[in-house]
């Protein structure tokens, strides 16, 4: 893979999340985290945050159990998506073109090894604020909500797989990403490995599913501005009864400060700020961390929370957990 | 210019600053901002900020007047470094190959047609924090310095053109950049129009000189984390005896928290905050400002201060000014 | 005055609002401020605020003109009640005793020289949160409301007053107030007065009334938590069409970081971030400011607004402004 | 006690901490805290924050091992003085009068029933800056540093005690605190009793002593201007090698936003943001957690750290600890 395409997608566009409990859902998403519904098909309701240029930015669909759902990339231009189709199609693990799902165009559609269905398009539909909406800024996608937690946009997903490695070589090489940073345990396997579109720190990531099931979710996350932001979520959490998982804090791992709540369905979800971090080298070096540097737990010292090594989404029964 | 050679140019690398009060402008840096000395040759210190992984972030260079020196740029890989040259040949405005600065590897020199100096390399040394430097958490490049202002990074230049659309042009085609937003006047010209690499919302701006007189500087930015940081730097340069020519408030244009002062030897310095801004969308249409658009001032409506538009350096006399 | 009756006063406790708008001005103190309405009275509102351990802390009243209508004192003891009584009534100001308004116990009327309306009272209903607002930990008055502004608390009064010394001096007197910090014009008259009560900086403070017209309001203040909040309410006024008059900048004067909005009827309205400051010395000298000192701006170099001494609330005609 | 002596004191005035590693310790104020060195006497040095405005805030004091030597209040007034010291007589737990230490004047020394060195003041010098840290703003006791912590002020003492009632009782009876908070364990014993002046919402706090040694410490406190101060306060502890107990994180107790760490000397330091939170209420009731409510954690969620049980200055053996 040569430098040259790994600008070939864009972002992390959307993603479906899955939910047993989508009443209670919608009101986290739609009421605390304050986003707006722009379309319900079926059983699926769509949001979006106020900072998205696209129609949307989750899907939200009512199903037996939590999890994820459908993951989609948008690609930089209509090359950079054929090649992008291309390597998927050499891996053996396209599934085909659809005409793409509200406000996208024709979409590749493919999973990875681990299972997680995923698409990639070009053609995105813009969102157009209306009369409600229309904010005082014209370079803004549409109203500062003031409400709650007032989700600004996608960051990114980090999937639970069977195999980090295998999943984690297919995306970088379907993709064009580029790794940042990943933790390798003492057997020599990697715990988790982080990827990049762009400058960005990390769009998706891959954690070790200590289940082996398949197809699960460890969490998605939204960027806020400030680490500010991320300390009244904690309050408006606490006082809206959702379960506080872990954080504030910050994370040794790529120095993102971070809270973690459950969104009534089951779903991790994450606030991530990175402050002014980006990776600007096109070259950077990937770091790694050895399993007795993960002991250490977060930056501060904080020890990371079990749960984070025993709930994933959908929930699956371990002996021994 | 298609979509897959704007990602050529990876960041605006290092600026060079020169001085006529070298002493004082070397104090603002190294202990207000607590910017670190890598090297010094003849008249010429090289500083970097603690988030560097280059060597060095800016030159200040001894000088009869204030003003911006040499600009480099670096390209995202050896082919994307070798379509840049031959577009800025094609433009006529090279100047040919260096050994490169400090740091640098082979830099293609050639200057923007208002005469500002600049250069564009791959190859670059990689910083490497010594024993009173090294960070505590290993992805980072230096020891957070825990002084002053500690400057982050650099983040956008801004520079006087005697014909902005001139100069946007072809540092838009010789350097793969896009459009972000600008300001039409009334006369249909530009008073100033932003470019950015990748994600960021801007790296380079050219803005109008009023003076015609060609190769002069508006300001140089870096990128604290958060808007805590411009507040407190607020103080740091109150209580330091720095001119704070503007702000603390935040821009209407690409919506920037921003602080901007002159350090000694009279460039005009600022610290600019986006928050999670990121111009995710690879069309992201270019959003125009109008003359009366303008007039209304900052982002919360303070009127932009005077001296935007009579202070650039070199500073040069202007009748009527 | 001895020292021991400078605790007299607990705090300014309520402040009556007078709007020509009252719906308007009940959306921006509701809707914009997250305030709750807990009475209704013929044409007031009675509006609390989060952390407001009384019933209320604004009563906004429909009237022909915008200006402050009554301000009420909370003593610290029965004890201290008598002494302040005793005291009014000793300068020949005190209007006679009331049963006092909604959520007050027996409460003693006064005005000041300048006409304001004024009481003082001891006994006091404390509010208890209801299902709908009761908070997730139980040492808070009612729950975070998380929306807009979120106002916390009363923070200070600004009154307009024809003399400010004979105000400054009545008020001192009568309410056991200590000063802070003052401004002296090179006519050796005042320009305005800042008195505290305990450890707080400011509380009430006098402005001259350049149009001489009497009991009129400069403005009122609340307090949140941190300058970031001051920053997010900027953004939340600006898309909602309110007239952002000043800041977000941080006071020379008693060194707050603060934002002047106007309500719909015309009142200004500030928010006021003091930080860890706290008047703890006893014997504070007080600080006087200069006219000179004055002409430099705030904290930072913003060039004080010139509204600041032509708007006041009810809004009076002077000839030359 | 009537509410008319509760401002007797008017606030926690000094606070001599013993060091078995007294450069070291040194290190950590002076360097990390940005506190200034105003006197040296003996074993002895005298430090001060930067907007303290006495002379100093702390006294290290070298010592076989860590720990609390003397605490010192000033009194509001000499009568409120003359109250306190006859209080502490009747008490019997008087000492005696000295000449005080270095810049406080006449001192009526006495100890708490645990056994912790106690003085009470009125006469205080007050902080002349000099050319070298003279504030840009008058109203300031010195310049603000600009580096590390920047520590603010004092803000408050946690002494382990054998008996937190009655050590709590003979102090709020002595110097006329209120209570604000205490937790009550099942047995119905205080396992912590918070006491404040004034309008601040605890300055003095004693906990249970697991060892039953006496004259022990928990920690003394600094308030920062914002929850920021504390983030950026963990990095600096990070870089420096300083061991973070706990946080950043917020308390649900009171509620404060804190940060604990230990210094070299192993004396626990807290950093402790309130926010806006004021006690205004004279008749604030005081707030009482169940050992139920204790087992929940801190506000949003996080467990309390086992070490706050067993850990304290100086260091005593326990048997199965």
């Amino acid at each position: 893979m040569t430098a040259d395409t790994s600008f070939d997608v864009a972002h992390l566009a959307h993603v479906e999340l899955l939910t047993p409990t989508p009443a209670e859902s919608r009101w986290f998403f739609e009421d605390l985290l304050a986003m707006r519904v722009v379309a319900e098909e079926g059983d699926a309701v769509y949001l979006r945050t106020w900072d998205e240029y696209q129609l949307y930015t989750i899907k939200l669909t009512a199903s037996d159990a939590a999890g994820v759902g459908h993951t989609s990339f948008r690609a930089s231009s209509p090359q950079a998506l054929e090649r992008r189709v291309a390597a998927i199609e050499a891996a053996g693990l396209g599934v085909g073109w659809t005409d793409g799902d509200v406000g996208c165009g024709p979409t590749y559609e493919f999973t990875d090894p681990d299972g997680h269905a995923m698409g990639i398009f070009y053609e995105a539909e813009r969102y157009e604020a209306g009369d409600d909406d229309r904010p005082a800024l014209k370079n803004q996608a549409s109203r500062f909500p003031g409400r709650g937690v007032n989700a600004r946009r996608l960051d990114h997903i980090n999937y639970l797989a069977k195999d980090v490695e295998a999943n984690g070589a297919f995306l970088r090489d379907a993709l064009g990403m580029r790794e940042s940073e990943r933790i390798r345990l003492d057997t020599g396997r990697f715990a988790a490995w982080w990827f990049h579109f762009s400058l960005k720190s990390y769009d998706v990531v891959y954690s070790d599913d200590w289940t082996k099931h398949g197809n699960r979710l460890h969490h998605i996350a939204f960027a806020p501005d400030t680490r500010e932001d991320i300390l009244k979520a904690a309050d408006i959490f606490l006082e809206n009864g959702i379960h506080i998982e872990s954080g504030p804090h910050k994370h040794a791992i790529n120095q993102t400060f971070f809270l973690y709540v459950w969104e009534p369905g089951g779903n991790r979800i994450e606030f991530a700020n990175a402050g002014a971090r980006l990776l600007l080298d096109p070259d950077q070096p990937v770091v790694e961390w050895t399993e007795a540097e993960r002991r250490k737990g977060q930056a501060w010292g904080m020890k990371t929370i079990e749960t984070f090594h025993t709930h994933g989404t959908p929930v699956v029964e371990t002996p021994g957990h």
